[in-house]
């Protein structure tokens, strides 16, 4: 693939660009570890992006989306939507880069997640989240100053920065155990992080995990084509993955690689979170802790070659503290 | 120095035994991260040795002692004495390498710290902390089977184990900063890790931090001779930190380094702990972040040079709750 069309924002995502990807943030980003746990008498392999600066895997994507933007779209910032990590992720890219961001949150986003985005010098608009559509409001936004709108999944840039995280890992499984991966579980929200995995890791079966009622990844991969989230959702602790529907560019690479997905109930994430403390003393938010709470609830089979993606770790100590109580 | 004395019982610590100490490590352990965490403006590093497959530093000396014994040592086992820690250290090493360890615990040791050595296939004996003694205790059960003793601070394979957290951590902060630690904070019980941070970082200015009232490397540092902890000392919740008297191994490379002690006080350990929770997403344990409390109280002074050792992660959960929920 060229460099031209390497910036053509309608492109798919592609390996070429996940290794570009990767060469960016290993020049900025110190790698996170993949720590051996064991479940059930077999040693899995956790990928510990709660380790991330801003707390979860979203760096990648916003700076491999920032990083590309020319001098004159520098200039005018940028505008993005999401419940936190993401929203950290372009922060901190943006902060690093000199530029302007504006980001969208719902209002119920969890305090530390507001006030580390808004401490990294974002401007915060908040939305209503089950009524307000945050990408028309982005859109507002951007047309007002001319901004690039950065997706949290729906973007080429953000799939290839996401999969930098899955290079990673094969590169690193390979490194401890001599083989590939041949099972990965991901968090999955739009599937940024999924798809990514998936073209970094193009021999290794793909299963992505989300909460209970918000498995519309699951349905969708189950039926063939998107569908949304079931009208009135529970309410969740995964506030990372409250998508309520998933993108072409993150579900057709799902699709075709035959990825299966798993929907995890609120008591195994939370057991999946006081396995990763006393374990491997990670302190991992609930939305990125329902890959391993798969694994532990025997619904995703592991092996020795299974790893997991712990993806952020951005959760409030009063919740933290009580899941812990438990 | 020669293969011959390195084996020595009677020797010295030395830079050529942390480097091999280093090398053994390095085939069988992924390199502990070391992070940014910004204080008052400044970014310090922070070695997560949390992140061990024991969740602290010790299992360094006990793979380098334990390797090192001969198979007749081997056949004969090994005892060794801790709070936890070197407990679980000795336990994973002697499991590795299909050996007999018998540890001596003090009753009132962490739960989590018990169960843990336990299932490491160790034979645990527990001792009264204030009244036993633990030294005595090792020594006894050694006699009647022949196993090798293993110290927990107080032997040159432990503290050149050990160094090798300081080598890693040395190249580490060289290759994200271009230049040398200048100041490093380490924790400190009988000194093994600060001894052995001390021999591999040697124009560093080296502090050892320690919990108030079981400060007695600060005093001993300052009165140029060992003392022990003073009659009656406070509780504390650093179990791993309750020497009762250093050992002259550590203490002389300290002193001929000029280290300096700082002692912390309860609230700024637990306020160090959930700011390691807030930014890091690690769990610390209360010994594991003294040094960090030392820094973030002012104690100790910080530049972007200097790194502070998060050197354990073993702590019960509900005490771990409750200081989050403060």
């Amino acid at each position: 693939m060229t460099e031209q069309s390497l910036l053509n924002p309608k492109r798919e995502p592609s390996l070429a660009g996940i290794e570009r990807a990767a060469a960016k943030v290993a020049e900025i980003l110190p790698r996170t570890p993949l720590l051996p746990l064991e479940v059930d008498g077999v040693t899995i392999w956790c990928k510990a992006e709660c380790l991330q600066p801003i707390g979860a895997f979203k760096i990648r994507g916003g700076w491999h989306r920032l990083s590309d933007l020319d001098d004159e779209q520098r200039k005018r910032g940028v505008v993005a939507f999401s419940s936190g990590n993401h929203a950290q992720g372009v922060a901190w890219a943006a902060k690093r880069l000199g530029m302007h961001a504006t980001i969208v949150m719902p209002e119920d986003a969890p305090q530390s997640k507001m006030e580390n985005t808004r401490a990294l010098g974002a401007k915060l608009v908040t939305y209503d989240r089950m009524n307000g559509s945050r990408e028309e409001l982005a859109q507002e936004l951007a047309a007002e100053t001319g901004a690039t709108v950065v997706p949290s999944f729906d973007d080429p840039w953000v799939v290839e920065g996401q999969g930098s995280c899955g290079l990673e890992l094969r590169e690193q499984i390979i490194a401890q155990t001599g083989l590939e991966a041949d099972h990965i579980v991901a968090c999955c929200g739009g599937g940024g992080l999924a798809s990514g995995i998936a073209l970094s890791n193009p021999d290794a079966r793909i299963t992505v995990a989300e909460p209970e009622g918000w498995d519309d990844m699951r349905r969708s991969l189950e039926l063939g084509r998107i569908v949304p989230v079931e009208d009135n959702p529970p309410p969740t602790k995964c506030d990372a993955l409250q998508t309520l529907k998933v993108a072409p560019i993150t579900f057709e690479i799902l699709k075709e690689r035959g990825a299966k997905g798993i929907a995890v109930t609120s008591g195994e994430v939370e057991q999946a979170m006081r396995l990763a403390f006393e374990k491997l003393h990670l302190c991992v938010e609930p939305g990125g802790a329902v890959a391993l709470a798969a694994v532990i609830s025997g619904k995703a089979k592991a092996s020795s070659q299974t790893a997991v993606t712990l993806s952020g770790g951005n959760v409030d100590r009063q919740l933290f503290a009580e899941i812990l109580a438990r």
